[in-house]
């Protein structure tokens, strides 16, 4: 029986899974960092720019943890293109231009920007899964802390959205 | 005070936005349509053939109802390329091309399942409450039934995920 070879196996690969993954969030975590800004730049509402100065910041701090656990394993941190969120992000940029000057501005960057959030809930979810079953405790305790701030950021954008910021901001 | 006058302007700003939304999101519910039955095929795990074919029903009946608010709203149920779910969708093809016939293949499908049903929740998440606004409570109904499937379905793919299936699937 050849289970024990088999089992190695199978943790390289989840590795490989991981490594790539991870270079998949920090991609996209660089590309955040760039539309951060312009979003805020754009938007009509202050609580709503605050958001995004506020989640700026944190998401400098994302980068600098994902750097952590590229040291923890031993490799270089480098992104890897990721289609997914360079379509949610250009989604976004389509909105900042075609609602330019309109009241439904801010509704529509809430909108991409909660597309954001998720897609990054969804990836440092699974990649603090597998860094239980891959027994990596301090990825898990970074990915923990990251994954904290973009539900609290989700949290946050929910209130803004409820305040009906698209409304208020022309009144 | 052109009040009266400003307040329908942000109204139709709101409903074009809500239409543009909504065809984005019907387009991603036919994408994810084509690819469930591929992804089902290509799991290990009976759990998340299972999942993934459940899922596929639900997504008919997601089409179903994004036909009806385009019904409610007088409008043709036409789809809008989403450069968003496309790049989730490819990314999820990736991870079946690249870790094929490993054990990792299910860690990855499950990861790409997550992206999509992320990308849904708030999609709808923001459907619904763009929908309350709009005072279309037919609508908010049905964003409502759709959301509550796709977040059942998440929390299934993290029990899934959390079973382990990359691990017993070559077990």
């Amino acid at each position: 029986m050849a289970t024990k070879e088999r089992a190695s196996t199978k943790e390289k690969d989840l590795h490989e899974l991981f490594l790539d993954t991870l270079k998949d969030i920090y991609y996209a975590e660089k590309q955040i960092l760039k539309a951060l800004p312009k979003m805020a730049k754009a938007a009509n509402s202050e609580d709503l720019q605050a958001a995004f100065d506020k989640h700026e910041g944190e998401t400098e701090g994302h980068v600098e943890r994902l750097e952590k656990v590229f040291d923890l394993i031993g490799k270089p941190a480098r992104g890897k293109r990721c289609e997914a969120i360079d379509g949610i992000i250009d989604e976004g940029k389509e909105v900042m231009h075609d609602y330019a000057e309109t009241p439904a501005l801010d509704a529509g960057l809430l909108a991409a920007a909660q597309a954001v959030e998720h897609y990054e809930i969804s990836r440092y979810g699974t990649l603090k899964a597998w860094a239980v079953k891959l027994q990596m405790k301090e990825a898990v305790r970074l990915f923990d802390q990251t994954l904290t701030e973009e539900k609290n950021t989700d949290d946050t954008l929910t209130k803004i959205a409820e305040k009906a910021v698209n409304y208020e901001a022309a009144a």
